[in-house]
């Protein structure tokens, strides 16, 4: 016998579309269906940010003239009520009404009767209020902090000091430094419980080195693949039966805006290549001096 | 003998109302009296980020016209200072500040003396330090950082493993991720100390995982109530006699905007339902895709 | 000989004046003279945001007045390029540039010559400017996170359990929830280092319970002075000789608007009550509710 | 064989230029070329924080300018569309444009046909938008957090009881404290791995106390050189041969502004005066007031 719980009300009900699908696909999740349990309009300020700059600005232009529009014609219900204007010509009307929420205020049209007037007022009130939330909305869009940081494409397994060891490179894309900066690798995959459940589990993967001070360059993680890690004795293949995934989660705090900034990839399996190096991108010149080549930052060499 | 301290300021004793009343209704508590004590004019940034919107709107609208209205006044006093306007009309005295608070001027209405000028002067100066503060208002109240978590309506205890364990549903309403998120669960309920007094203590509950690198889907809290577990060889009814609460803290960054996010949920003693078991909502398609299914997240079933 | 860096530039030496006075008064510490050798003008943003609201006010009025005049004397300098302003009235011109800057825009007074439009160009970028900052100066004095923690005036000595114990009480004046709240309690106090130094050293002082994931109403916090305590065998005349503070730091996530709140007070010698205890606030009523009563939250009571 | 992954786009490829160098110049690390690699403008938001005010200024002025220009063709495209804004004249249109983008609308000019109004309309909303970035943009620039923390020219290692101890001085700039301050220092060096590289490599340096609940005034960073310190038996020749760099972060958060700052500074192996000490800056009067000496901050001493 199922419970319906009554004290669940009817707007939380809707609100719980029936379901989503999640697709593994070449190592990695898709989410499909989601949009739609959950509505966009419940959250705008997450939408406003989360939409591409271009679908922002037709967002505001579309809203700029839907209001321009509605004061129009509230202009156009007073009759002869501006100056100059014709009456009963919404043009006239809609361009003294963006003249008004703009603040502009030419002069060429005014508004001649307390009606006017007041919706003036409104208007004007209106039209501040928009500055604010725009402002509001676009600076916080702008100042989100975010880190440039590359990951290399794959991840390899290769021996280090005799052992295997899971390696991939992150570079710092900005000229400045990422301060104590920390990366955590998770592996996430199937596992059966002890009652024969299959279950998705995560497993920290232990670096060799987790922070640094300061992440200026490049940063080569290596988790070494011993008796102690989650890796240890999984073949290619098991790791594809398991659906694994690696989830690098890095964060410190940009120099220059003085943030907490995070970066994420993930490595599918495919993305893991066994028995490869990376190729060496720090070199050394004849006179000490060091130089760093990024035209090899992707690439692999598998071994002899 | 009592002592009452000297330097405690007659202003300070006036802030502290005689007392608050904390009632146990239905597992939560109810506080009473605190808006008493301390007094809102004390706290308006804090005011103005609570009430909801068309409280905000409404109390901007009300600044709006009482401002509007002062310099309204200042101009009358003035007597025929305003080109256009009739002297000893208030309408028209206080369109003209509208007009000019919102800087439209559209210059049908224009200063003529001096001490219209000034007047104008200063109200040009509120009027962008209205917007300055009226754009930081809305900005605070549009981008403070929320999470949309949804906790099971119930939890349960269960056994897992052979061991009864405490069980919640949280569930991720965005589309993206919470990463680095971290549960927190606590017990408060009275306990009588060594001296006999009633005291009412915290225990934090111990999850077998409190800490996922990203929270995007679903996330089911299990405590064992083991005997190391506060929860260990309580009964029901002595959940209520001791007036246990439990309460869930989630914090996480989320991936959108980039800031740190929280959550809370508390679960009273009548939401705690023992020998039940959720209803799955994680099931499997032929071809192997899982699928969520939302409509039963709530929902438990008795164990036989 | 005492080696006087030569890579000091002059700049940096005269940043750094004499010296400043730390006075020790009524267990309190006093720095008199720091104002001298680190320039506010070298650090104006800290400036503005930390001088009260009405010198903030002020700034600005002097600054709004001084940049009008600037523009004034300008448009001075067009001679008649403005119409109808009085070629020479600095008045006329002032009123014109206050008109430009807030980009009101009456209409009355307009440039006609390209000289004057020129300077309007360059007004209605600095006005817009001007507007930027100010809005976010007014922003970041608004939104600046703050407790409002009360402390107890006093911290009382007092046996619990048998063992004597330092305590004292904070309560949470607003009518939310400060989540995850911390509380450290420092001990500083000067001791004589193994070389016949006085040092000044810090102590953290353990609480019995130092966090509380919800800190709502009151909070007593209670320091055991056992035998691993630095007040261990300390008496009140030890306290004053070595002018010893308690300072207290409050930390935590407030509830509505999401943003970590710090609080902090400090206990001087004289602030500190031997063999008394605070007067009970939390009563209980007949029927079992709870109620706190603040007015004798500073009231103490002498051991008998 | 060097395989070069495929699945690399060419848009990625080019953002990697060849390469950039590291120098290493008086003890300290030189980046050359960085900059070549990274385009500013994959990161204007970046750049438009870390370049200096004046140049931010120089920007929205070219750009204040550009924009009103492609308006003023715009307006010249329509031909006798501004009232008193003689055809065919750049400048009256340019000017009308200052007019309208900064909402001024003197009213000399206005739009009088329906393709002026249009582009008037237009121009108003690109107004808005632009006062509302350049607010988030003046706004982010001005309240990056920052610690004004001064450091000490040079580190000096000296015997402290009777121990070699590293030790450097810092100094809060400000009138105000840092709470819950924390400072790490790092000790980066080249170092020969098990397989014979050159690998560079951190150590963190313990400190004798590494963390304070108030930094108000001064504060001796000291690390003991025993037997556990990377520095164990290190010389001179030795720091200079491995390129030694101290780097130190400190940590905490501004009493004012309430928002965590940071500070960091780095001592080359020029920079380590070994055998020296500090000159004594705080001083006794004989009424038992202290006073710190700044004018000595970084001088040093031989030792004997």
């Amino acid at each position: 016998m199922k419970i319906r719980l009554k004290r669940l009300s009817r707007k939380q009900r809707k609100r719980l579309m029936p379901c989503i699908h999640i697709k593994v696909q070449n190592g990695h999740f898709e989410i499909v269906g989601l949009g739609a349990w959950y509505s966009y309009w419940r959250d705008p300020y997450h939408l406003l940010l989360t939409i591409p700059w271009s679908g922002f600005l037709g967002m505001i232009f579309i809203f700029y003239v839907a209001i321009n529009t509605v004061f129009a014609l509230a202009y156009l219900v007073g009759g002869d009520c501006i100056a100059n204007a014709e009456p009963g010509s919404f043009l006239d009307f809609f361009f003294f009404s963006v003249q008004t929420l703009a603040s502009i205020g030419y002069g060429a049209m005014y508004p001649k009767t307390i009606y006017a007037n007041t919706i003036v007022t409104i208007e004007a009130m209106v039209g501040l209020m928009g500055i604010a939330v725009m402002t509001g909305l676009a600076f916080a869009r702008f100042s989100r902090p975010t880190a440039r940081v590359m990951f290399s494409r794959v991840a390899v397994i290769t021996p280090h000091e005799g052992v295997p060891t899971l390696m991939f490179r992150t570079a710092n894309q900005r000229r400045n430094t990422i301060l104590e900066a920390q990366m955590r690798v998770y592996l996430m995959r199937d596992e059966v419980s002890a009652e024969g459940h299959f279950i998705r589990r995560f497993h920290e993967l232990k670096l060799l080195r987790n922070q640094t001070p300061g992440f200026a360059l490049t940063w080569l993680a290596m988790h070494v693949i011993d008796e102690s890690s989650p890796l240890y004795g999984v073949t290619p293949e098991l790791l594809i039966e398991t659906h694994t995934i690696l989830m690098v989660s890095l964060s410190g705090i940009d120099e220059t805006v003085a943030q907490v900034v995070n970066a994420r990839h993930s490595y599918g399996t495919h993305d893991i290549l066994w028995n490869n190096r990376f190729v060496d991108i720090i070199h050394h010149k004849p006179n000490g001096d060091r130089y760093i080549d990024y035209k090899d930052f992707h690439d692999v060499l598998p071994l002899d």
